[in-house]
């Protein structure tokens, strides 16, 4: 909620409503007073109705209605990006809420939902991106095809993350130093492989682990990307 | 419970018994052979007894009673380690069994689970350990300061996971290539300032993010840690 306070402050309508539990507002003033500023309607509700509000089992005793994130995919990659992350019909709420947090900590310009993806603002998303969902430009497109010809056209090399690709991500510095758009699939069912990529790579697995979950597998191909980068 | 069985091929009196339903049984006729050769006492259920012995909302039709996995930290850092994955303090099982399962993955010799930790048998940690549970030797041990002297004897250096550390993991190449036990803490208070280690690492947040998910900072500094000792 905090994040999307500062999001209100940086646009306006975006945020209309903020409830607070009495106990909330006696710890947060700061949170009440810039909600006010941003000329959002603050109401003050019982415990009850907050948790009502919310559809946790251990309510936080805060909820805001805010404005739908997501924004056109041309908006959200801008002139020139560097690296985005591209979820391709991942399904899983917390799985993308992650990426959306984790492609924030890795940088990049911004988390593209492609397909018959989960919906960014289902609740389990929203909290597990920690805030991020806010920092970050968000898109949703049906058409995975008109994401990828758009990636295309922004400069970007599209880049698979295939668990049976020959080549790893340890021996693709080259590559990586592009600008790029990581492809992820759903932790079930990965990529299609008729998906055109120009890279197909693969994390490297050391162990007797059969694969590695979604969310860790993009931390890890995001931060590899984000390191050769800055080299 | 295929990693169990295959587990319990390794050794004995390691699984005890499976409860399969038909459904199942007709599905994997190999698993319940595998079961009956390494020893194991099968048992058909119905899909409401399967039900009851799960934990989970939509139960697999599938059980399997196992011995504890956790063995001597002695004996799971075995002679001449290179890679450690310790978890101080770590109380979410999700997050505990999907470092299990990110550690199996990047290669590492043992998962430590340090002071007031969750226990790795916990039905959520061993299912976000996706089997990996039985592939590394994991340890649990309460006394911190035990464990600490114990990777050292074993030729390690203490690498702290510290989200304030001046040095990040792209910078410390050098750190890294050496035998490295990684230290963890909680997502919710990190790991105790006064914990001793000889390096302090972060890895580096290039966005808004505050911070990462336990487990996926976990993934990218095993990762680098993997990079590095290969290279």
């Amino acid at each position: 909620v905090r994040d999307a306070v500062t999001w209100a402050e940086d646009g306006p309508d975006r945020v209309t409503d903020l409830f607070v539990t009495d106990a909330v507002a006696a710890r947060e003033p700061d949170l009440v007073d810039r909600a006010r500023d941003a000329g959002i309607r603050v109401a003050l509700v019982t415990e009850k109705a907050a948790a009502g509000l919310s559809d946790t089992v251990t309510p936080q005793g805060v909820a805001a209605v805010c404005r739908l994130v997501t924004t056109d995919l041309a908006d959200a990659l801008g002139t020139a990006p560097t690296l985005v992350a591209v979820l391709v019909e991942v399904a899983d709420p917390g799985n993308a809420g992650t990426v959306i947090r984790t492609g924030d900590a890795a940088g990049v310009d911004a988390v593209v939902l492609a397909g018959d993806a989960v919906d960014p603002h289902n609740g389990k998303c929203v909290r597990a991106s920690m805030g991020s969902l806010f920092h970050v430009p968000v898109a949703q497109v049906r058409d995975v095809d008109q994401v990828l010809a758009a990636l295309r056209s922004a400069g970007l090399a599209l880049v698979a993350a295939d668990g049976y690709a020959p080549t790893t991500i340890d021996d693709a510095d080259e590559a990586l130093r592009r600008p790029t758009a990581w492809l992820f699939g759903s932790e079930a069912h990965g990529l299609a492989p008729g998906l055109p990529a120009d890279h197909r790579l693969r994390v490297p697995i050391h162990g007797r682990a059969e694969s590695l979950n979604l969310a860790t597998a993009a931390a890890v191909c995001l931060y590899a990307s984000a390191r050769a980068q800055r080299r």
